[in-house]
């Protein structure tokens, strides 16, 4: 039987409940679709680094790079350690380690759910970079705790980098309705956003067949909210694209929904699936995490593994039971009332 | 009689006609108010650059620095002037060359305007950096041209710029609801934005009897959408105000209704008012366009002068008529029709 190893990190908080769902459901569309997913758990977490020092073994990224993808849950426990350790010592290493350089966030409104739009017909894909640029790390400061202290932070954008997200976004709006909007502030940062433009128009020729927008990221980000049938596939950078797909999340309803793909194109590493939500300390352990934003990245990795066929079961599946109301309202269902009903629909 | 010199710019396209409706309310406003405005037009514009080689001549700043205040329309014209030359040569150097260092933009439905959100109530006060952070310019390229180019742009945040936006936000804060919001994504920008964070928690010592929450742009995003109501006053970065402030626009029911004033607050040079919209092309000359943000932002300018009085006044005249539908249907009414019906409830 074909099998495919993957590597679960569920991390802190929801993070842990929500993958639990994830993965019986995943399992049992592996069971139906004839293959076999083979899941390793790893415990990297907050709890993890309180004890050992580290998010994760130094050898981490080894480790995970023979799995066929990574299931993550959410990782993060402020409270106890900084979101500068937990996330710079884990999650962000993962998506720039693996080159996973492009972060897939699908919005729209599954049927059931009442999102907080009055208008409700949008159906948009989120293509964000995720390995450089207004994330890349650099900068530091001068004259610390002086009048005169000075913080830099330096965003890095190489032609490579942008040039190949950019493809990507292109590639994925060929495949649904040619329509793709690349967003910047080239009006207010010369530097950096002036070069993405112009890496978007030099790929642009490529795609002909593809009619290309402009937005900057006030405007585009107004727009989600007012129209946002008026738009489809977008592409941005790693800032643009987190504050963007937050509010993808918010349209459609909330972070129970927002699932996301951390893809490596190339397949040169593994790729990585994971809710957009965090690991929500407020509501850790009390079993009523919203388990559909798991579930879809799930789906979405099965898509990635090419089991197309399981991923869209899973997303019939999850699609026949908001329908019917389940996991529609915040804090009404239980995970595991949702996580039940998914299977059952599924079978 | 009290007299104040206002320096008018209204700029390219319907920065023009709103600037022209938005002096009426004002002349109208200053009479029943016994004070005088004095009003200079300047042409400074795209055209004016397409005629002269230059947005404003080079002893613009000088010259606007003896009034009382500025009042701007709107700028650029993207078909025949670049933003770059358009928006560096005009509405940046203001901002920054009179340390109008506070960014402060209204938003709230007003009544009878149909926002697009379910949910209705909502009463937020961005403040907004405006001279320094993600727009401070620096940056640069190497290997241009070639696959090896590489784009950086820095964010400069100094602890004075940091300190006085945060200062100014608490006073707003303590002068409303007593909670304010402070916004960063030092989860990913660990240089700048824990700068942010930790001069906030200094500044906050000083302002015990104001509730303080941090959140991230991503998030705060998200929660303008889903849960606006919980929101008062917000301080942050240039960048993510100007974000920000666009999905405020947004929830408002668009930039026709999203008024902002550029502060100096120690009035050491004088401070700029003009609405949040562009000089939108597709709609100049048309006479179309809503003055309602433009005449709202001159409201905030009567206030700024100390006509306190004067300045509501407007804006009952403006909720007056919204709450009759006039000006509350995007396209419906004309510029001259709200304009006039603004004047008619003001006297
Ligand atoms: C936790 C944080 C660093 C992360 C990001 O900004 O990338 C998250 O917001 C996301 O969108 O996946
Ligand atoms: C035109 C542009 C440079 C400007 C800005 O980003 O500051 C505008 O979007 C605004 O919000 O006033």
């Amino acid at each position: 039987m074909k099998t495919y190893d993957i590597a679960l990190i569920p991390g802190d908080g929801i993070g842990k409940d929500v993958t639990g769902a994830a993965w019986q459901v995943m399992q049992a569309a592996a069971k139906r679709g004839g293959f076999a997913l083979d899941g390793t758990r790893f415990p990297w977490s907050c709890a993890y680094y309180l004890e050992t020092g580290a998010m994760m073994p130094p050898d981490g990224i080894e480790t995970l790079r023979k799995f066929n993808a990574i299931y993550l849950g959410a990782v993060g426990w402020p409270a106890e350690v900084p979101d500068s350790v937990s996330l710079h010592g884990l999650l962000l290493p993962i998506r720039k380690g693996f080159t996973q350089y492009a972060n897939i966030r699908p919005h729209r409104l599954l049927p059931g759910v009442q999102g907080p739009l009055r208008s409700d017909g949008f159906d948009i894909l989120c293509i964000r970079e995720n390995t450089e640029g207004e994330y890349s790390g650099a900068g530091g400061r001068v004259h610390s705790g002086t009048a005169n202290e000075v913080a830099v932070e330096t965003s890095i954008f190489t032609r490579a980098g942008v040039e190949r997200i950019i493809r990507f976004g292109f590639e994925q709006a060929r495949a649904r309705r040619k329509k793709l909007a690349s967003v910047t502030k080239s009006n207010a940062q010369k530097h950096s956003m002036v070069f993405w433009d112009e890496v978007t128009r030099e790929v642009a020729k490529d795609y002909a067949d593809v009619e290309v927008s402009h937005y900057h990221i006030d405007a585009i980000a107004a727009r989600m909210v007012l129209a946002p049938e008026s738009l489809d596939v977008i592409v941005a950078s790693n800032l643009f694209g987190d504050i963007l797909t937050d509010i993808g999340a918010a349209i459609q309803g909330g972070l129970g929904y927002a699932a996301s793909a951390n893809i490596n194109p190339d397949r040169s590493a593994p790729s990585m699936f994971e809710p957009v939500h965090g690991s929500a300390p407020d509501i850790a352990h009390l079993g009523v995490a919203n388990p559909i934003a798991a579930i879809w990245s799930g789906a979405m990795m099965l898509e990635h593994l090419g089991e197309g066929h399981a991923a869209a079961q899973v997303m019939s599946a999850i699609e026949s039971i908001t329908a019917r109301g389940i996991g529609t309202i915040a804090g009404k269902d239980r995970t595991e009332t949702i996580t039940q009903a998914v299977l059952a629909a599924l079978s």
